[in-house]
């Protein structure tokens, strides 16, 4: 929003000083203040920017500050839950919830990257109650950081982001776990045999933990049944092994790897360092 | 090998006449032929590049062409049982078990990329059987095209690897199937919000399929172990996330955030695409 100017003024909020002195050192907004009612005093659009656990404080706290014409929105991973717990404190037809399907394992405002959302698809899940101006307010802020939006039931929201991000993450959490309980294997070898595919892993593992703990406890029935799933897909191969069952474990990994090059086609892969080719003498 | 100028002459073999043609026409071998015998005929050194259930076959078709003092190694991903199969056919004293912990999603002449083995590490497993010279001769190999050596008894490479390669490639494989069966979920929308964590599983489940099948089969019990433990693990998680056990999932998610570092530290994380700083205005 500072770099192309979408904004006349950009105001922050956040707890702890630090936060506050760093967003401002980094030139990422105008002023950060203590108080969440006083930061949004002026403001025409709000964005919450919190745990999904923490969105019914954070609303709470916005509430008497906010002017009755402004639009909020948030960025949480888990919609159904979070328009469940800022409805007590906000006008609902101005509050649209919104996800930016985008993000690295950092957290912070030194993690702030530039064209982090280009291509990146942005999920926006109003019900019949939001205000289509408001919609489209929002939904013209995430075009313009050159997102891609699309406007999605929070209950979908909820089912195909426990498949495509929650999920991951668990499995992700969990093996980095499995790693350290291990005996007979070192933790030095763990990390010095990493690039075998562990690798991959640890990225998204490093996320903050705070916030995928309360994805997982407000998406949970969505999140409890793809686990579920998942787990009986991992028995069947797990069971596969054990009788040498050749042509199931191949036919279940081939069909894995067309997926991967459709996700690549799709522009959702990211970029692994430049593949120097090979120059013959 | 060709780029170092590291061998006077580099002949390759393979079954299907395009791979042979692709290897000579990416300047990659001085010759490639059909017949596995004729190619090592005057070899000093030979490195089987094969799906580990292949290697017995391998060996015995290279077998009459090996000139007496030829070292022999390989490349797969399961050492205790390579040993096995190449033993009716090779002179053990020279053959040199050998596991290069790097590589792409990718197989084939044409995925050959330069500086792929450089700062990674090769594990050797040789055993008291085998000629400490033909080691040196090995490793030298891989020291010289950038890797770091380790030696290592074949077992626990094994299960060393059990957990950083070969369980990771199973849970990316999984969660792609997985993915494909959800019902009310399109398969347009899982590539659409891959970015949200599923991206980076997808990489290594676009892996060869034949020579992972092999790698599971013949590394069954270690494999088995570790997938065991991990589904245990999963299901402590998913029991955490129905009974709201918020301090658990906090301090599991916590402890693996640390390991990433740990990796990063270890220069075992590939580099994603650069990130560029918000230049402030």
């Amino acid at each position: 929003m500072r770099r192309l100017g979408l904004a006349e003024r950009l105001v922050a909020t956040a707890r702890r000083p630090e936060t506050r002195d760093q967003a401002c050192a980094l030139g990422l907004v105008d002023e950060a203040m203590p108080d969440a009612a006083a930061a949004v005093r002026d403001a025409d659009l709000v964005v919450l920017g919190v745990p999904v656990g923490a969105s019914g404080e954070a609303a709470r706290a916005i509430a008497p500050g906010l002017r009755p014409d402004a639009v909020v929105t948030d960025v949480g991973s888990a919609k159904a839950r979070v328009a469940e717990l800022v409805a007590p404190h906000l006008d609902m037809r101005r509050f649209v919830p919104g996800h930016p399907v985008a993000g690295t394992e950092h957290s912070g405002p030194a993690a702030a990257i530039d064209h982090l959302f280009d291509g990146r698809w942005c999920i926006l899940t109003p019900n019949g109650d939001t205000d289509p101006a408001a919609v489209d307010r929002v939904a013209a802020l995430w075009r313009a950081v050159g997102s891609r939006v699309e406007l999605m039931d929070a209950a979908h929201h909820d089912k195909v982001l426990a498949i495509t991000s929650h999920l991951p993450h668990l499995l992700a959490f969990n093996i980095v776990n499995t790693a350290d309980d291990l005996e007979g294997v070192l933790k030095g070898e763990i990390l010095k045999y990493a690039a075998g595919g562990f690798t991959d892993f640890t990225r998204i593992a490093a996320s903050n933990p705070t916030m995928w703990r309360d994805v997982f406890l407000h998406n949970k029935t969505a999140v409890l049944e793809v686990v579920g799933r998942y787990i009986e897909d991992l028995m069947a191969l797990q069971r596969a092994i054990r009788w040498d069952e050749a042509d199931t474990l191949f036919k279940r990994f081939e069909s894995a790897s067309v997926v991967r090059r459709e996700v690549v086609r799709a522009g959702q892969a990211y970029k692994r360092r430049p593949i120097v080719k090979l120059t013959t003498n």
